[in-house]
């Protein structure tokens, strides 16, 4: 894995679309950073609007249920004064039985200026980025990616740890196997140099991911002992066609995290997760509610980040520069 | 109770939440008023937005069906120039099992400025207005409260009758066991010197209502018969759990009103309904068409109201400071 | 039928309301077409909105489920700098019982300007715009009509054929008996002179279509070979209370438009399909993506034709003139 290249001013960005992390140089990255963190001054002011998407129209297209990336996503495109029309899975013609594809370009041809795009089929995104020419974001496509969950992350990582990460471990505990999250966020978290582990029951963490540079550690006591960060993951029952653990009692007894085993973490490391979080299941209450608990800073930096997508990706795009 | 006050001028609005009725002053009250006389004003234009609110971003959380409220409080909002979101009760973080709490705590984390909020448990508005430092607008907690109808039922009572309401005699007629329409118009019309009447089936009008200071009929004509303005209240068959009458029928040839019972009225008093009629239950259709009938007037005085609302709270709160 | 008028300068549009094609004169229709060109040149733009009705609310009741014409509506409407709400079938109101008329009412209570109506009953969107004294605009009324698909269906041919269309063939093939877009179709090309044959099964072409002054041929060879143009309509399941034809497959087997049948068309003739496709039901998946079809154009030209009834409805309106 590449360690995190030194600070420079960002790379211009070229990309009509935002897939994955997979297949982001560090460069695009620290764009991407550099971009929020601009636009993270605007979210304290009265008037948080800026111009920037001013008469351009972003339709939101979550084919699987979401509260908390669509409305991010919906505040993300008003903010930069964007027009936002959600479409979601109970809409009609995708009841009708029209094709991905064809909502697709059907979208494209209502002269929307980007598409944002949440799925339960893993390479959705990418696969509508080839069909329509306006930019496609990916705000999640099955168990694949979720990347700009791991932006915001590792967004926030940055402005309690400084932005070199290259010392930094970050233990990512919960649902691995199917989590999109954790996808992203490995890929992101190796580019900038991070050591990541992953624990968890080996039934939801397989060693099989060591092949992507990460460490696997059953252990709880030892994966917390030396994290700077610990990411906790949802248990995606949704997604889940078969339990892969006995019950959530056993899981929560055996992973959850409270107030013991917090106690084996750092006196400087933090708490995050992605949210909506399960209190009492993968985490004890007093715990996302203490200090060391960041799960709500990650949710307003989801804004900033998502603003800079947003932006970057209209820059880059053919029609934009029209 | 306390009488209305000497009209004077308004004084400085300071509450960051409207919670509900019980608690606002006389002087709070005519606050309210003069500025929702002003936004009226507005309505009647071709271009009826104003710059008010520009760039901040309200929140209507409905967790309990509502198209009306919703609408109007929509309206209201973007008439302000804020941007607003809706997330109704369908909205799967809820369904994903996130307690109330969260939901707020993420919603003000997604720097929304304004929490309007729908929900079927009394107190949940002041419960939210405790944990968000954003303003939290209550549009309907359970059966205990839903401000705004009743200020916009006495906005309407003002612009028939006079802004001094000391004379006025008001009686409320329907199911005010479970009605927060009923709650919150007998705290404001009592606050205002308005002597208020409740009237219906024993069953739905229990005595203890006296407590209030309000008198209990269950004699229809006496009830009518004295009143300046009868407030009619839908039967909510949506909140009941068990059936307080025998049947609707039963309910409408007791105390429908029709237009022998609308004969009994005086010459210049009107009829209001908080919406949305059932038609032939405990209204006939031919009084809620009938010059009487202020019923659609109060919609639109919802509109004015529901702007100063979301005005004066926004502008009394911190954020708004800064 | 009347022949199309020699082309003339737009006459001053008058109308409130737009119900349907089959009242509107030759002038009328040319005024919306040369309208919705002006607002075609604006779509290209990265910056695409024009301020031509800021400050206005318009509702959307779409009380049949519908993605792409809510869609398409809502997005025409934001073109034009208007704010949208959209109130569809699922609202609480609607399942609370309230009439048609009433909800009507109240939306022009709530200040609406304008209102787009979607029904299953035929009729509905004449029945409000007595009702109420803002614009209604017919967005489909059960197998009634649909105006806005008819001209944008024509905006498209006459993009592609030149604005005099008195020597054009147009052919529609399918489930004409339970379909609006059949209907306004008709009578849109027949006022500007077209000769229109309708082509499928005697079941859903039934010969009584001939009294409108159509051709019927059910020998499908015969009714392809001549046409400029080959209107599909969608087998609209949904609509049908009863089946009538035996099966999907048998309907494809007999009318479906494959490679075969479409050899059949004249070098330049063009496949139109108001959308959402069945792809390999009533047309194979080639023939939707081939260079004949323009299916994708009349989505696009969708957006230009609905801004121009907006506009053009809202300027007409008395409250405009204030």
């Amino acid at each position: 894995m590449s360690a995190a290249a030194p600070l420079s001013p960002p790379a211009h960005w070229t990309r009509k679309d935002l897939l994955g992390i997979e297949d982001l140089s560090i460069e695009e990255l620290e764009c991407i950073f550099a971009t929020a963190e601009q636009f993270k001054t605007t979210l304290g002011r009265t008037q948080k609007k800026v111009p920037s998407l001013r008469g351009r129209t972003i339709v939101n297209l979550f084919l699987e249920p979401s509260t908390r990336t669509r409305v991010a996503f919906e505040i993300a495109a008003s903010r930069l004064s964007a027009d936002v029309i959600t479409i979601s899975s109970n809409s009609s013609s995708i009841a009708k039985g029209e094709t991905l594809r064809d909502t697709a370009q059907n979208i494209q041809a209502l002269n929307a200026d980007m598409l944002v795009i949440r799925h339960s089929a893993a390479g959705s995104a990418l696969y509508l980025s080839k069909i329509v020419n306006i930019p496609v974001i990916n705000a999640g496509d099955g168990a694949h990616e979720h990347p700009t969950q791991a932006l915001l992350d590792v967004f926030t990582l940055r402005e309690k740890f400084g932005k070199d990460l290259r010392k930094l471990k970050v233990t990512i505990l919960g649902d691995i196997l199917f989590s999109r999250v954790a996808r992203s966020n490995i890929w992101c978290l190796q580019k900038l140099g991070v050591e990541v582990t992953l624990a968890g029951p080996s039934t939801l963490v397989p060693d099989m991911f060591t092949r992507l540079g990460v460490r696997v550690l059953h252990d709880l006591r030892a994966a917390l002992a030396e994290a700077d960060a610990v990411m906790l993951l949802r248990i995606q029952h949704e997604r889940q066609t078969s339990t892969h653990f006995p019950s959530l009692g056993e899981y929560t007894s055996m992973f959850g995290l409270n107030r013991l085993r917090a106690s084996w973490l750092k006196p400087g490391a933090i708490i995050m997760h992605p949210g909506p979080i399960n209190r009492g299941v993968e985490i004890d209450s007093e715990l996302a509610d203490s200090s060391r608990s960041v799960i709500l800073e990650q949710v307003t930096n989801g804004i900033a980040v998502r603003m800079a997508v947003l932006y970057l990706c209209a820059s880059a795009s053919p029609a934009a520069r029209i």
